[in-house]
């Protein structure tokens, strides 16, 4: 069933989606000789966010979570991609090793679940291992629905990682290694170690990944014929700001004012009668954590806008200027934004993030979140040509297809630029 | 919803459901490795029989029908699985020309219609061109649902194939050639001609596809160790059988009566009640007519079963003696047997033909037949592990998908070994 939206749809948007629907076939082939160049990320997830006027991707996870919130429906289109997937890495593949994050949040255990439950029936033997250097013995995870899951410490050899008696083809990280890469991780050559380390958040920029969205977005553009910008939040300057001293803060406020004009000149050029506003987000990912939102660059002197920036007692943060897309999708009044969940190339489904205690001008990713599987359960992000703009979901749910996995190609290509092992043919 | 199913599972069937199911992994892997070193054909569909003592395919059509039987929510699978496959032949593909059978009934319409709303939700332009060398300009094919197709004439260049201002990459047959090859389809070297022309029914036999099924059988039940004869439709002699003067009659009997002893010997030592039975079927293809069972070889001289074997004013035939494979499934009182269909090596779905006139040891590809979409449509064929033999319809499907990727997989030997442009490297 489709879930029952409001979206406040205006003319650009109405205009992009019959702009995608009608180049399906130059968007679908598009794609196909991108990949023949660039390897998709293993798996991805991108928060998209339709601001009626534009629609663009504010976060590409490349540990995703939430594929709980795929349905039953939707299952052996996931499981097919990771067949798919496999078959590219490693045919010859027996065992998967996962490797979860620290949560143990019911949420968390049931998207690991679904992980182990899509692998599995790809045909592979999935176990979890841990990062956790303290755990000595397997322990028992126990999921909401009763069901149980081991997690069992990691075995280091000396260039292979497993656990005792398992000696696994593939490493699957869901852990975004935002501390850093635990030493038991590294130099494993000769097993595959997905994704790559420099995808962690310890080395991963919000800044670099956008700058390659801007890349990709302009040649997807110029395919279309349209405006990049109604596809790619406008991304400003970015630096390390210090809450003692308050070092950097400086340069992010001129950075923050200087994106603010131009998109008031955007907003003029599309007579978008919003006031345009900036985020100050982690450049270093930080899972949503400190989003800051502007609306006069001068708003960044007031004592309590620095308290929520350096909230949780961060001494310094690395930052970056977005420009602020609001989502102007609501589900019975709550303020949505989709999720594109990604295997392989493959778009396998999707949710709504709502949460009713926010606006549309600020993040969604917070306690209170919610989550409603993406209609793409019926008939998917399956296209009905001849529907007329913005009267169909499923026309939508292409679209957002389509740009969640624009996304997914510019990580690919952030990913090739910040390889530390590419060889350089200069 | 798992459609109502009455089946006379016994003890062979439960043991090899629990075998291949315990036995996922390894066989999804060896299907990895299989497809590392064999094409599947580009789509398939593969009818079973389901014995209860054993579970065997009995055709493997490579111009499939029936992907209306298809469901809705099956759909995606479908379009995922028809990316993967254009992605390997032609990744720059814009235009697909697709050819099909002469057939105008609505169930083939139907079909068509299905085949275009797959391949264009692929992203590619489909047009369809008639191998009719009367028809001289578009033709409109109105569907049952009000829709509508045209049916182009047919441009040959003089490398090339396509439409009138339409040049394809990918030139896909859908009618089985079984007159043999047009002169409009030879020498298309610059275009890929899916499936290839030596997969027609004028140059195919299913002598030669069991062979190559046997082969196949052989390799699986090794892996599984158990006996290929609980997957295998045994296969006796072939040859040429004249209505005037009985020519080949003898030898086809002698055939059937060596087949008969040697299933008789099966059913002894596996302690089946059930008397065995062989078919005599169209070597050629046929689609499905003609079938005539044998209890007993000596039938073979009353007149009745010679006019049989010759029913609609054949002079002569091309016949193969086969075990036959009884259905012990049944739909509402309707005897059935699944049909699984695939694209590239995946399994798209599935359905049942039914049919209420005819007995469980006799062929339902009659006028009468019936179709009920597989229950595949709400989990598919993901297998449950865990739930007990027999008990459990994805388990049952999951089984199903296998058999018929055998018979993909042997179609891909076969048609290797037929190849009329194969290079020896003896």
């Amino acid at each position: 069933m489709v879930p029952h939206l409001i979206t406040a749809l205006t003319g650009p948007i109405n205009e992009l989606e019959a702009r995608v629907l009608e180049s399906m076939p130059a968007i679908e082939r598009w794609f196909r000789l991108e990949w023949m160049e660039h390897t998709p990320p293993f798996y991805t997830s991108v928060d998209l966010r339709n601001a009626g006027f534009k629609l663009a991707p504010v976060d590409t996870d490349l540990f995703p979570r939430g594929f709980d919130h795929l349905t039953e429906d939707m299952l052996p289109l996931a499981v097919q991609a990771a067949m798919a997937a496999i078959e590219k890495i490693c045919p010859e593949a027996k065992n998967l090793l996962l490797i979860p994050a620290a949560s143990t949040s019911s949420f968390y255990l049931e998207h690991l679940s679904r992980l182990v439950q899509v692998f599995t029936l790809a045909g592979l033997n999935v176990r979890l291992g841990s990062l956790d250097p303290a755990l000595e013995a397997p322990r028992k995870l126990v999921l909401p629905d009763g069901g149980e899951l081991a997690l069992e410490p990691l075995v280091r050899r000396r260039r292979r990682l497993g656990l005792a008696g398992f000696d696994p083809c593939t490493v699957l990280l869901n852990d975004d290694l935002a501390q850093g890469v635990p030493r038991t991780l590294r130099g494993l050559y000769e097993q595959y170690l997905l994704p790559p380390l420099h995808a962690g958040w310890g080395v991963r920029r919000m800044s670099r990944h956008f700058q390659s969205y801007e890349e990709v977005a302009k040649k997807f553009a110029k395919l279309l014929g349209m405006d990049p910008w109604l596809i790619t939040p406008m991304t400003g300057s970015h630096g390390r700001v210090e809450a003692e001293g308050g070092q950097g803060l400086e340069a992010l406020q001129a950075g923050a004012d200087a994106l603010l004009a131009k998109l008031r000149r955007k907003h003029k050029e599309y007579g978008i009668a919003d006031k345009p506003y900036v985020v100050l987000k982690a450049d270093d990912g930080g899972r949503g954590q400190g989003v800051v939102t502007l609306r006069d660059a001068a708003e960044l002197a007031a004592p309590e806008l620095r308290a929520q920036l350096f909230a949780g007692g961060a001494s310094a943060r690395e930052m970056l200027v977005q420009e602020g897309v609001p989502t102007h999708e609501r589900i019975n009044d709550a303020v949505a934004e989709p999720v594109v969940c990604m295997i392989d190339r493959y778009v396998v489904g999707g949710y709504y993030r709502v949460h009713a205690g926010r606006r549309a001008d600020e993040n969604l990713v917070a306690p209170g979140a919610a989550f409603v599987p993406l209609a793409f359960a019926q008939s998917h992000h399956l296209p009905r040509r001849g529907a007329k703009p913005g009267a169909s979901p499923p026309n939508r749910f292409y679209m957002y297809g389509v740009i969640g996995r624009l996304a997914m190609l510019a990580a690919a290509y952030e990913l090739e630029a910040t390889d530390p092992d590419a060889e350089s043919y200069e």
